[in-house]
């Protein structure tokens, strides 16, 4: 039996387990739900072992009062040893679902419609991990086979929509275990389901509070106006100077560790059939796109950095009018960060950026909101991309295309730590209404992201050599 | 006996109405002490017909629902009916008293300390309005006549402190009987008791709001970020282009109505002794002087006209990180004016400026806070002025210098409305913590304030001539 044929008889089965495992309240950011994490990560288990992992655990995170939800871990050795190791990253925790009176049926009741099955956790996450289990056994059926030809790893963690606290620990502290050639991301999503596509990067992000203070106690502006600094102007000038004419970030060396896009990546995102008008009315904006000069709307959201202001505020906000110079000013902001950017390098240039323009008499405090989160990429023409990018092209019978995403979760934690190449295969659409009301997921196309696994592992095996040649010549760079 | 025997002789009297008159708790912004400000205006009423007006009244302002607090209108015509005629200005109302614990006596107990006498109200502006009471006897007696040498009217206004919502009005109603050569203003404060000074112009002021909608919903930014203009960012560019890098304000035609400050008045302004450090002490800001270039502190917050942002908000201002794009983003600012400056016409320029800078997608609304206040000015060589100088100097027995001030009351409309130049007479001082807890008033000054104005009206008798000329060459004026 080949693999669309195991899959398609087994379809049913997939997807009376799946609304098993949907019908739990997997919410992390939910103390109250912290035992249906729990009931989430062991029924996972549980359904792995059944599938055939020899290893299939529940990973504690954190300890003590910092405990966090548990991920799970599971292990099915290829049977030759050389084989590849391919790690595949998912999570089983979901989105709240306020509010609950915006959704046709009930959340956790999984409900079918038009060929789409409806609940939160549908598309993210939860029917992109189970679709693993389904496409290893297929890979199995096909080729007669009692393990799979790489040795695969699954690491599905349960805190990824509460901002994965300790997941990185997670990943350092078991670090021989997850060890790997090649990490598989399922959490993201494609162009539409006629446009099959591969995201190939995530953007970065720090944030950071500005706040200025300037006089003791707020001035009567009739008495003082004009002769000394105004918090709030020295906030706008500074705000306003972020940015040049071009739309570019005017930060010393903000740009110096942005690698240019390739404009073999530039000339594979042209292809995307997009609607800009389309997409700038979902955006609710009746303007023109605007942003950095000479770059296309697609490759500003995707793969160039970016800067907002983010909330901003000061002085009088009541009803009428204060004729103050009031005592301080405040911003929070946000870089959207790629390629090689640090955030910590960012974080640097703005306190010094906001230092050198501050004048004297304000006092500039900069405030950065955390260690941020790095940007990740793969090459289009990294081996690992190509040969989940053939395995998708089998599933679906067309040519796929590369994709970006403007946001990210833990995903370059996985790269950095593990020191391993990140493929994301996703089989979600932007439709699927994730973290919002009505998530949904296209079952014809969880049935595509199991037959395209089944391939990728194959063609994973087959690239072997590639994938090592690539490791060493990473490992040799500068 | 001459002009200062006898305001010695009958200083005792004097202090003991004014603490009559202090004693009643004239708040005009208190409903619940709108009683008190109508026997404000009565006790006036009553000490004016005693000082031998023969005429003075209440004026009632408002109608109906609309009622305001009464004004006091009193008049005492020379003998000599071509003689100028003055019209005083002053007013009975008193601003609240919180917080009362901050005072070291009770507000409305007036109690001398030290030749000081402190109870609210003492300084702004009872014990100046006062005075005119005692001059008037002073300048009777010391030139043994029974009327005064210019016909003097007064108008004391008792919604001061509330705005003089009515005031306008009553001026329009009342224009026949409030016709004048000369107004003077006793409202206002001389530089140190040892500088005496005049002010000879306030600014004006007109305030805006300034409100940006950009996409229909706060939007992620990872999604969006880069790719459509960020409301909080055109807010920014609009607020920091305000001015340019000399500190001037850049809305069109700003400074078309702005006439430069005579060097003559530069030259006098330049003899104040000025503490700059102090000043900035008292700011409570920590750095140097900074406004336009090419003026000093005291020309930038009395002579030039400024612009300043008194609020400003948008976007995410709680706790935390939130990356988005906000939807909207508001700024309150305010528009200090001078010399011919119109406050429709700075509305006019803002909208047009904020039309002009606001990028497609982005709609802007400007809101003008109502009709604004008009500067007002004198010329330092006006003859009016030059006559209330004489008075001064007589009184002082030294120089007198000229100041202005930064902000201002219902002058202009005085001014605009009666037709009649505008002479600055008061003997407040910055110390005397008008709106603050312990209002106080230097009594020595109180004193030489009556001294001024009983030679003020022989003064204004003597330049009947050259007022006419004035009058005419205004009139005949383009």
């Amino acid at each position: 039996m080949d693999v669309r044929g195991y899959i398609d008889q087994h379809a049913p089965e997939f997807f009376g387990a799946l609304k098993q495992w949907l019908a739990i309240p997997s919410i992390s950011a939910d103390p109250g739900r912290h035992g249906d994490v729990r009931r989430s990560a062991e029924w996972l288990a549980g359904h792995l072992r059944n599938t055939g992992f020899p290893v299939a655990e529940i990973w504690e995170t954190g300890t003590g009062q910092a405990a966090g939800m548990p991920a799970v871990f599971a292990h099915w050795p290829a049977a030759d040893p050389a084989a590849p190791v391919v790690l595949v990253y998912g999570h089983h925790d979901v989105q709240p679902v306020e509010p609950v009176d915006e959704w046709d049926s009930p959340p956790f009741e999984p409900a079918e419609r038009d060929g789409k099955l409806l609940a939160r956790g549908a598309s993210d996450d939860k029917g992109q991990v189970l679709f693993h289990a389904l496409g290893v056994r297929a890979c199995l059926a096909a080729g007669g086979r009692a393990a799979p030809p790489v040795t695969l790893k699954l690491l599905i963690e349960g805190e990824e929509e509460s901002g994965s606290p300790h997941f990185a620990e997670l990943l350092r502290s078991q670090r021989d275990r997850l060890d790997c050639d090649v990490i598989v991301v399922t959490d993201t999503s494609m162009w539409a389901a006629d446009v099959p596509s591969m995201c190939v990067g995530m953007r970065g992000v720090i944030d950071a509070q500005i706040d200025l203070t300037g006089p003791e106690r707020d001035l009567h502006s009739g008495s003082f106006g004009g002769a000394v600094p105004n918090p709030l102007h020295v906030l706008a000038d500074l705000l306003a100077g972020l940015h040049d004419a071009d739309g570019r970030i005017a930060l010393r060396g903000f740009y110096d560790n942005v690698a240019p896009l390739s404009e073999q990546e530039r000339g594979l995102l042209s292809l995307l059939p997009f609607d800009e008008q389309a997409w700038l009315a979902d955006a609710g904006h009746s303007g023109a796109a605007a942003g950095e000069a000479g770059f296309s709307t697609l490759e500003r959201i995707w793969a160039r950095p970016t800067a907002e202001i983010n909330g901003m505020w000061g002085g009088h906000t009541g009803p009428g009018g204060k004729t103050i110079i009031p005592r301080d000013a405040h911003a929070k902001l946000s870089f959207r960060l790629v390629a090689r950017q640090e955030p910590a390098d960012v974080a640097a240039a703005l306190r010094e950026y906001v230092a050198e323009r501050t004048p004297p008499g304000i006092k500039a405090t900069v405030t950065i909101g955390g260690p941020g989160v790095r940007p990740c990429s793969s090459p289009v023409d990294a081996p690992a991309v190509l040969a989940a990018r053939r395995a998708l092209q089998r599933a679906f019978g067309r040519a796929v295309l590369f994709t970006r995403e403007g946001g990210s979760g833990p995903e370059a934690d996985l790269a950095d730590i593990l020191a391993a190449p990140l493929v994301f295969v996703g089989v979600g659409l932007d439709e699927d209404c994730i973290h919002a009301p009505n998530e949904k997921v296209d079952m014809s196309l969880l049935l595509k992201g199991a037959e395209a696994v089944a391939y990728l592992w194959d063609e994973l095996a087959e690239a072997a050599g590639e994938l090592a040649a690539a490791a060493g010549k990473l490992v040799a760079a500068p």
